[in-house]
């Protein structure tokens, strides 16, 4: 990490090696969005993330160990970027921060479906997840074989979308 | 909550509430530290909060329902500040977050044993942690009689500040 730790309690090192909300914004539509682009992030996001902020905050969390940046062979101007063991591990962080969100905040039943099922997982889900984005940002192979965690996210998901392009 | 909110996702809902990071530090001293007054949130702060940031934070955060204000009936001129319900269940939120800096990042050894005691514990030691909560904050009796959970991260914390002491 670049500063100076106000105090070594692990939750006020967690707050600062994060950053600002952008940066976990950004780590979370990696995660359950697939986005490893720059524009892709930019352009799909929920928020309306603005050019220079993703600029700064990938490359804070570059910096902080969060992600990996690398030459994406498929297009040669492109950079990819990947997230490292330490953010994988934040899933259970956003597991929380989604239940808790959707429980008292005015969340959209869309972008509510993937943290209801995140919740009703529980533990086993979130680490078969993490084994899947083991798998795509870290090429190590999932161990287990089963239906995958982001499949059920994403169906779900896609099922509440349509539902909600039904209704309005 | 006072602003528009850029999502309905409850990740970002989530980040929007909460606001900086100085708002979770308040939260943290609060339910870990049991610090209900301006004074002690201000003199004993871990991490040097400033006392504008402190006023600032305290009132936003009563302002978005984590907090509530009340004149101390032991101190006439000093306020005490309580736990919402809604504040009371980040526990499993803080309790991931600590998890997570005690295992990435060079958290210090007394800092980190009420981390550590509450990741052990898992979810049957937060919830009895929530209920001594609402009960010293919101007055609801806690249905157990067992060991208190703040007892043990309190014994805890106070042996490693010894045995800090020790060493040093």
């Amino acid at each position: 990490m670049s500063e100076t730790q106000r105090s070594g309690c692990p939750i006020n090192l967690t707050l600062e090696a994060l950053g600002d909300r952008w940066s976990l914004i950004v780590i979370r539509d990696m995660m359950f969005g697939n986005r490893r682009h720059f524009r892709e992030l930019l352009t799909h996001s929920e928020e309306g993330i603005a050019s220079n902020i993703l600029a700064d905050r990938l490359k804070r969390l570059t910096e902080n160990g969060f992600l990996t940046r690398a030459d994406d062979p498929s297009h040669k101007q492109k950079a990819i970027y990947s997230l490292t063991e330490q953010a994988i591990q934040l899933v259970p962080l956003l597991a929380e921060m989604g239940a808790w969100g959707r429980r008292h905040l005015p969340a959209t039943r869309t972008l509510s479906v993937r943290a209801e099922i995140l919740e009703n997982g529980g533990r086993p889900l979130w680490n078969a997840f993490m084994d899947e984005l083991r798998e795509s940002h870290l090429g190590t192979p999932r161990p287990s074989t089963g239906p995958k965690a982001s499949d059920q996210m994403r169906d779900a998901y896609l099922a509440a979308l349509k539902e909600e392009g039904e209704t309005h």
